[in-house]
């Protein structure tokens, strides 16, 4: 993904995870992300070619889990936290924090899709090194 | 993407253009990997990041602008017409025959979004090597 990163150096300008998890344009963008790595996941373990969207619920609640939610304001909207997963999960690929290979393996090996958003979630807050 | 093709190897078995065209299962998952890719282009050409649904009526007319009609049955719908459209292109980057970066970058030399999936579908069927 290296080369990758040269088209989306708009993005490398966050100085804070609370600005990436606020940031309902990366979430835009993410949320096409997240679906792309969820269907390669659910295909690679159906063993047939599958597409999935994750709910904005599922994504919450692992934003949660991920000890996150208190990196964001008080009074967010269940849609809010869900962009922020798919806003802090996309920004770290397009970092090269993470690669998409590493977040489907990440969500293979969870057998419940919430747990394995929360551990990508985990991962990637690690891996984009901000607080 | 080398490392990733050992998650999908159910997917190495089509014979023939035409299976791959007529696969809806395989559409499915290429609605999500085309979606990302023209969120991607979209993104960097905007400069910003954005989220971006290709329509059904783009894809088919790129897939008859890219001369694949010739490989469906006759009498298909539109809707058909996308659907072999986001599966060829999904089959041609889970057997490594194109990357996620050069579908983007394709997409980003073309002005207009029709011509830009018109040259990722000849470059995808000339590098899946199925007649």
């Amino acid at each position: 993904m290296k080369s990758f990163s040269r088209l989306f150096t708009f993005m490398k300008s966050h100085s804070s995870l609370t600005n990436v998890l606020t940031d309902h344009k990366l979430a835009s963008l993410g949320d096409a992300y997240v679906n792309l790595v969820y269907s390669l996941a659910f295909s690679a373990k159906m063993g047939e070619p599958s597409g999935k969207k994750v709910k904005g619920t599922v994504l919450a609640e692992a934003l949660r889990k991920a000890g996150l939610r208190q990196h964001m304001p008080s009074r967010m909207t269940s849609h809010k936290l869900a962009d922020a997963a798919e806003a802090l999960t996309v920004y770290a690929w397009l970092n090269d924090c993470i690669t998409l290979e590493q977040s489907v393996t990440i969500l293979l090996k969870s057998d419940d899709l919430i747990n394995g958003l929360t551990q990508l979630l985990m991962k990637a807050k690690e891996a984009v090194r901000l607080s």
